[in-house]
């Protein structure tokens, strides 16, 4: 994913390509070419030290000169159930050197899927710090957690399922520490056509009679999915749309399905909607799409990357539902609901637009606006 | 679709069946069981003559006990290029006649495709009646020609591709005549669909590179749709949408393909839309559906009907492209855009609310409000 | 599954429907209205002791009279892991006793998916028996144990992945005792129509990367297997036919994906093949269908029964790969290959038509004779 | 087409791919490194005069040293109804001319589709070209005339509509004159997959209530197909497999849909199947495909050059019908019936192993060994 958000980055940045896949485009003040991967880290050894330029060459053929080229730093992994001998006060300085170094300000968390408890409550969070309490913090909300407690204010970007964004305990830190955090989860992949189609179906009344959405692909994601448990983290992702889209509950079985090898980064994704229409008629709909997972990410990031820099300098700090509630799949704050992307898109030229105080946006506004008027 | 319209709206009255495909469905105080069908046009001698119920058992196998069951007149043939010795004033005078007698307010336009040239200027329709110029007319120019002379104020629903919320002339003289008139061609069917996916697709930024769009199906229209002529007035219809939507021209196909008689009033589509994503990435979309036409637009009319009546409360004459924009397939007025059918349905619901002044409602501004703000 | 079974037998008999799903139709001189149900076993108390027509009515609306309606009687339930106090010898003889009663001659296996062990060795099965190892044994097995211990020479058609026409025990067992077995896993579904598509992609060389296929459905089949160890046992039915037909083994997933309920019986079924065609093109096929799977199933019955009375006229005991090369997933004998069911079909036709003493069916002949010539 | 063809040839002999998309492969003795590309003939004038391997890079970015690079000839454009100054012994002579000197043995005719009327009766060919009836033969037809009067005993592989190995006048002059002759319309594309599919469902007496199966693409040949009277010429092709499949008519719509230009070589195909199965279950399939037209048709040419080479060799003049029912769409001679694909490639084994009398093959014979053995 960082790869191909990299080579873009600069494909973009040479002319080679346009602003396919990047929503707001050269609509907004802030630049495409102003963007500069300065650090990136990573847990896999064979990674760790060489220079991104190289690791890039493992997920693109083609010939890229990179302007900026971080060497990938060490970041850290998984310690949970490792019984190892961990100093979280510690990893968390040795990062934020890091940050301070490379002059940092906004982050991207694009590590592989995982599941981890939210928090809840901020002081639960400060005293897993304090305690060191390994086993209770999960990579993702280290790194988070390290944004925090990093003097400069700064945008973490959350495209991964982990309940960041969700989390009042994260939301509640962010808005302490000047620290803008956008998540969860990007809103790529097959997820926000099927919203988008819910709601069109919704809009006239038809009643949906089940869904199936199966996904399948080869790339790391869809590998680490066959391990049981972040699978769950993916399904409870996706299952949420239904109620929030609808309004009522479906049977639905939505979830990444399985890792085929060969087909690498181009998912196949294949959808079943049968719906009642006016008079019991019964209609159905089938849909499949191959879909790069990784482009259709990168391109959300570019986005996220400059509102991120917006936010920060509007002192939006926490989450902002606005961005959330288009960008990703499961908008943060944990009230807010998901609502059709076509609205969230709408929302994020209104806050784009007006610079509207997005401190104020709870759920149940969200849910006003998009039902009629506040 | 006449037939398919009275027994739903039967079977909703008598609790049979619920609001399914009707989308305003009871959020409105406008009450479907309120609506009576009291009076029915055909030119298909095997129909004229004979109860409603009667002919409706060609269409839907169950038992249905209509609360009013008109008798079916014979309305207006096409007389073009027929040689036949017509009084279009006589036509007219007789067609008010009846409206008159069954005290009819809404009018319903289900008429077969036909091909049809726009008026452009009101004065050429009077001139065409003053001299009897039955070549120039079509039978659904003729029909809403009559509504505007019957002194009633009352609503025209143009379900069919013939311009006529879309001719300068005709709105002019639904203004002129206290007439409100909804048109152009119900926006059943899979291109609604394909609207509001392109959207989603624009709204990603993501470059579209062709549309495919094939339709074929066993019912009375797409047999209709085998004579070129009305082919293409369906096919010009339904081609605007892309470069509306998308703001670019994608090569395209999208028209009803052929006629299958097993497949009956249960189409078929098949969808093909390559484009390309972030980092120059090719992704596809297929989509199939199967989609029963008649229930689709019935439950479309159902709303329409009591917009209608709204309308003429409200005494907005003449077009309404808020209503236009969600439930047709090519909103009048003429310089009006196809927009989402989401941002469609807002629109819809705005002029619910607060009831705005529609006929302020211009393409520029549609344009604004959907681009951001007026 | 028996339901749908008993109702089409009985529509055909009186003439309402066709031959529609029968494969042999009327081109062969066992006539299908011969065919009677005589007895009928079920484990599950809802239904036992209740005439056979009243259990149909949960599964069919409409109005059947039967002509021969046995009331179900107990079957046998798994007892593994049960700790229960059972007593195979006397199991087996209280079913035999029902089997003379009821003059059965023909047993169609239609219980759940099970996970079974096959026995190798038919000393084992003996020992089993004699020992009262229920933990040992699965219902299929039980049945079909018994059924070789009725004297009468019968025919077993096993519908299930339980292996009992691979298992070479059970096969000698058969032969031993004037039993046939058909089996196993009748060929219904998605699967034989991915051997027929993978053999025409076979045939042109077409180098196949890699096949997904997914079905979900609601009923109590897919149900069963959201319990993952039954869920195994399909999937080994499926896999082992790509290796089989394109001589080379791929990366695929073909399974069971999920249950819905509402989908009810009629499956959907997603299906994604990309291959390369000459000069590196790389092409790809996406299959979609909706199958109602107890019909299908049902249809391929009709005809198992009319040739298992043929195969015991003919006094072929054991199993008679021919008719399993078409009719079943997992054609038995164990050597035996999966075959394209096309050539499954010139099987049959050949072993009707010429009676060719199937004891001598190994795989290698099956091989020569569809690779060529033998 | 000639174009993937040179490249994949020159590809395969220098080891770069494999064989993929050659249905034969290295299974029989005449090797795919003996063809060469030894003439070249075309109509356009941007091409003629040119080294075939500066045209080859129109259509094929790669780079390929070609082995042989004849300079392409001027072919004959089709002069009916054009009034122009043709005389047809001297095209002919001129051809002939060129053949000789090239030393070409196979000739593989990829004329852009065009609609000709079949001869019947060989007299009226030899009326045609004596009398210089230029309105009467079409290019196809006239090539084919030539290769039939150029003394070497030659094969004429007819990869197009024009009915040639249909036409009794053409099989009678190849017998006479020492051709072998391969046709008509070579069976890549949809239609073979349709083919096997069809007799999937026959076999197991699936009803198929109607047959819809879209093509659109954007090479040469869909542009061409706009044109109505060669889309004809398609359309009666593709739509004789229905009845000779199932053994019953069933209304269908099968035929190149459209033209976008986007969509290249690679074009979509959507098909639609619904089928009645046992006790009147309804069930449908919808297959899409994304297929490389060129490569696809190239990879068929490669094994027809070398089946072609065989039959001159064995004297197997006229037509071949086993070597058609696999390769064509409408395998010739015209009394032939088209047969499932799977069979279709059985014969051309047995023709291949046993060297059958093929002069011996008329259509009731293919049909009894297809419906269970002569």
């Amino acid at each position: 994913m960082a790869s191909i958000l990299g080579v873009g980055l600069e494909r973009i940045k040479q002319g080679e390509i346009g602003f396919e896949g990047v929503p707001l485009g050269d609509t907004i003040p802030e630049r495409i070419d102003e963007i500069e991967i300065v650090a990136a880290f990573d847990v896999d050894e064979k990674k760790v030290g060489k220079p991104l330029s190289e690791v890039v060459k493992n997920y693109w053929q083609g010939d890229v000169v990179f302007g900026s080229d971080p060497t990938i730093r060490m970041g850290y992994a998984d310690m949970r159930s490792q019984e190892a001998d961990v100093d979280l006060e510690e990893v968390v300085g040795r990062l934020i050197e890091a940050y301070e170094k490379d002059e940092v300000e906004i982050f991207v968390n694009l590590i592989t899927t995982e599941w981890a408890e939210p928090f809840e409550d901020i002081n639960e969070v400060k005293r897993v710090i304090k305690e060191n309490d390994v086993d209770r913090i999960s990579p993702a909300q280290l790194y988070f957690y390290s944004v925090t407690q990093y003097e400069r204010p700064s945008a973490f970007i959350n495209c991964i399922p982990t309940l960041i964004a969700n989390d009042p305990a994260m939301v509640g830190l962010a808005e302490e520490t000047k620290t803008v955090v956008f998540g969860d989860d990007g809103a790529s992949g097959a997820t926000p056509l099927t919203v988008d189609i819910l709601e069109h179906l919704r809009e006239r009344s038809r009643k949906v009679i089940s869904i199936s959405q199966f996904n399948i692909g080869g790339n790391d994601d869809f590998n680490a999915l066959q391990d049981a448990e972040r699978n769950l983290s993916k399904e409870i992702t996706k299952s949420s749309v239904v109620q929030d889209i609808l309004g009522y509950d479906v049977p639905h079985f939505i979830k990444p399905t399985g890792y085929l090898e060969p087909l690498g980064d181009k998912k196949f994704v294949a959808m079943h909607i049968p719906y009642v229409s006016f008079n019991g008629a019964m209609d159905e709909l089938i849909i499949n799409a191959r879909i790069n997972d990784s482009p259709a990410l990168a391109g959300l990031i570019v986005d996220l990357i400059r509102l991120g820099k917006m936010a920060i300098e509007r002192e939006n700090f926490g989450t902002v539902y606005p961005v959330n509630a288009f960008y990703m799949k499961m908008p943060g704050p944990r009230d807010a609901r998901t609502i059709p992307k076509i609205m969230g898109f709408e929302m994020v030229r209104d806050w784009l637009n007006e610079g509207i105080d997005t401190r104020s946006w709870e759920g149940y506004e969200a849910e006003a606006l998009y039902n009629g008027k506040a």
